[in-house]
């Protein structure tokens, strides 16, 4: 990058309003929701309104080496849209446009809306798109494809990569591309889409996707149950997996409990170890069916209150409550925020040895869950002001990872590697198959130029 | 490759009785089910037992570049296994062990086995392995997961990539990584088992796969149905797909019903122009809702005769019916097979298309389908003694996919590109993509010698 470098080149090649300059508007792009305390201040922020802006302000970046920054919402809890000193930012948020296909049950969608718009437009087809991660409200379609987001239902209904059937996305160099289209079957060629989805803007810019529909999810019958410990909780959940697939099992230990509480006062269990959410959708008979084997794992596993419903309002109070626990824990201290996963059988030794680390490092660690796929997210609280506890909180925080690699388990289940745990990458992947995903990265973007620091 | 390369080195590195070089032998490696009269013999045949077999034949070849044609069961159907002369074949036939993890729900198979196998050895331990080629009786889960293959049931159950959690593979500079692993949910890196499935061979070689299983399907209801015409049926599964997913909705045109007919002697409609095989696994009264929603698609689009059974191996005979088709056709001449798809709601106007060029270019074209989702089977039959039929054939082979392509279709659904259909992948994806894909292809096997020929 020259010194003489300025901005000037950038407008002239982008609609007027679309750079944004002024230092206070660029400082709400400088951090996601990580907010690592390392995040930079970027250059400037491209406001894209239009894969055409994206297409121009990529190629300017590419002919003066400026490093890109893809960035939805800001939702992300892994550092990945955070800013670097002497980037340029461009943010998706002006891109809103969604055309909906009821009889090909498809949605192409642009990255910048919301992934609760997006579900509410389909819905007014009678159709439906699964993902939804607790977030779903406040994070960007195109951040979801670009980390492959989970969330609540993904135990039964997978996660985002499994809805994407293509996308234009913009290479490093400028080019805008066309992967996949909307077929359910397709096999011609590599598997470049599946390859896009979770690069986390590290091999393009997402800007537009097509996503496959379903029909409605039936209403769902809800399960809630309290436990005295967190161990009957993970049993509880092995015995329920062994047998169905339930449409959502989620998992709160007492620390969530209280804060949600504290903000709901909805009369949770205080005084109960941890807390177990469960839903089927079975049509029928069916759902009813699989109550009865969840209440009946519930019980086997001395679960204190169990309590079922079919009202279907009364069972998304629960799902509130269960996504508003990272908010309310947040509330406790600065939080360090893990997403380990392990595969379901190792559950209960996950959330012990999590207990163990929190004790050696004498930091409060409160566990929440995508329980029913092991997908695990321990907040780790600290008091920022308090230099030696942060300091610890940093150490438990890689332990925690190092101990879901151990039990063959991931670094992240859905958040993406971002810049927050890139260091711990090569320790679960191997040195190897980080060659390969160099190499990759090399071949598309040679100079690095997109999201450098997050992931390699 | 040196002029005076002889096999020494290669038998020399590897178990006794694994390299083959018999030429009779290995004439039963040359084509595989498409029939290629343009495959090659290969140099030698390289039956591994074991990852460190693959890897030592692949250093072999990689130290003295010669071409490698990686191999499972030979069943493809677009030349992708079949042979290159001077290359070696690496053929997985003898990598047949299992693991089988019930509480994980994972199997971790060598790529040798054949999918009938896997699905048998799970069922043991009450679980099931979804994708359903209808090869599953002679095709390998290795091929299976290299060409990313669909079936019968994937309309609800989705394809192979769904079910690969992980895999090892040995690389073009023979190192055996591993990738992704027991876990459902896993975000760490880039998506590279993704990437590995469905890349025919010009990757790597998979030498052991993780799979993903699920709980027993529940049993199947049937419904069949003759139509008076191709037209009738294609609109019926449409009135079909629009509110329901099916566990399977196939279709075969008065060919390939007569053709069927002849071997199995079941009391097929001789007389109708097309025939629909529906079945619904939904769980208890579930079922009937959606027989009821397809016994009424049927009627309304003038189904002659709606046949539905609750009996599990009365509705299995007319899948088995189904699974003859390819065979059963291919009892009338050569066979160029086609496995064009588009989206559901173009099906109507890919069958009407196919008809036309089949009258045009004066030959037969039987269609066959994974209606549900849009993906077809074009069989176009030909005397291969007739130079010149033989060479309207070749044309109408092209045309279907040029018909396909400008129905914003895929040129494959399921069997890959390999090297009968690489000539038009360009025309489907665009030169970008092309360029994307080589230059994955050149980072991770610089020297081409994974399956040259097939998709670049
Ligand atoms: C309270 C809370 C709960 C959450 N719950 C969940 C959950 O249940 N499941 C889950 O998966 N996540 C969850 N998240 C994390 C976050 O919401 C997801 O990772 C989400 O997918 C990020 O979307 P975003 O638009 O905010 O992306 P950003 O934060 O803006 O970006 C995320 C990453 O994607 C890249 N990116 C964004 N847009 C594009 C694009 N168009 N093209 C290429 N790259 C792009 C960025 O560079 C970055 O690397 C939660 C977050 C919060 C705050
Ligand atoms: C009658 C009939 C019906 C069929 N029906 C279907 C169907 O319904 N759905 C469907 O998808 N297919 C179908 N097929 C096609 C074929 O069976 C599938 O493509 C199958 O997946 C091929 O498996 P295989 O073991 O025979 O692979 P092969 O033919 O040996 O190889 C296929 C490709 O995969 C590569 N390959 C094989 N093993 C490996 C490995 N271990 N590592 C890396 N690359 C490898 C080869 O190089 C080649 O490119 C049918 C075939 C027949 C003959």
């Amino acid at each position: 990058m020259a010194d003489t470098l300025t901005l000037d080149g950038l407008i002239a090649v982008l609609p007027a309003d679309t750079v944004v300059t002024d230092p206070d508007i660029i400082a709400g792009y400088r951090q996601d929701r990580a907010l690592d305390p390392e995040a930079g201040l970027p250059m400037a922020v491209v406001r894209a309104r239009s894969t055409a802006d994206v297409v121009a302000a990529v190629r300017w970046c590419a002919a003066n080496r400026v490093p890109i920054i893809p960035r939805g919402a800001g939702t992300g809890l892994s550092g990945g849209s955070g800013g670097v000193v002497g980037a340029i930012t461009i943010s998706t948020e002006r891109m809103r446009e969604i055309e909906i296909d009821p009889v090909m049950r498809v949605a192409v969608v642009q990255p910048g809306l919301l992934n609760a718009e997006v579900k509410s437009a389909v819905k007014q087809h009678g159709l439906w798109y699964p993902p939804d991660p607790s977030s779903f409200e406040i994070c960007s379609i195109g951040g979801n494809a670009a980390t492959n987001a989970g969330g609540l239902c993904c135990v039964k209904y997978g996660v985002t990569t499994d809805y994407v059937l293509g996308m234009q996305v913009v290479l490093a160099d400028g080019r805008a591309i066309r992967l996949g289209g909307p077929r359910l079957k397709d096999s011609a060629g590599l598997s470049l889409t599946k390859l896009f989805v979770g690069s986390e803007g590290t091999l393009g810019i997402i800007t537009e996707l097509t996503l496959r529909l379903l029909p409605p999810q039936p209403p769902a019958s809800t399960v809630v149950a309290s436990f005295a410990s967190v161990h009957h909780a993970t049993e509880a959940v092995l015995a329920i997996t062994d047998q169905i697939r339930p449409a959502m099992l989620e998992f709160m230990d007492a620390v969530a409990i209280n804060a949600v509480e504290d903000h709901l006062k909805m009369g949770l269990d205080r005084t109960a170890g941890a807390m177990l959410v469960a839903q089927s959708d079975a049509p029928g008979a069916a759902a009813a069916d699989e109550i009865a084997i969840i209440t009946a794992a519930f019980e086997a596993n001395e679960a204190s209150e169990v309590f079922s419903t079919d009202d279907v309002a009364e069972g998304e109070a629960f799902t509130v409550a269960r996504r508003m626990a990272i908010p309310a824990v947040e509330k406790l201290g600065s939080l360090l925020l893990e997403d380990v996963g392990v595969p379901l059988p190792s559950l209960p030794a996950l959330v012990d040895g999590i207990a163990a680390i929190a004790q050696r490092r004498d930091v409060m660690i409160s566990v929440i869950a995508h329980a029913g796929d092991g997908n695990t997210h321990p907040l780790i609280v600290f008091d920022p002001t308090d230099t030696e506890q942060a300091a610890r909180a940093d150490l438990a925080f890689g332990e925690v990872m190092d101990l879901a690699i151990g039990l063959g388990g991931t670094i992240t289940g859905e958040h993406g590697v971002g810049r927050l745990k890139k260091a711990w990458l090569p320790d679960q992947v191997g040195e190897d198959v980080m060659d390969v995903s160099r190499r990759i990265k090399d071949a598309l973007d040679p100079d690095h130029l997109l999201n450098p620091g997050t992931m390699f």
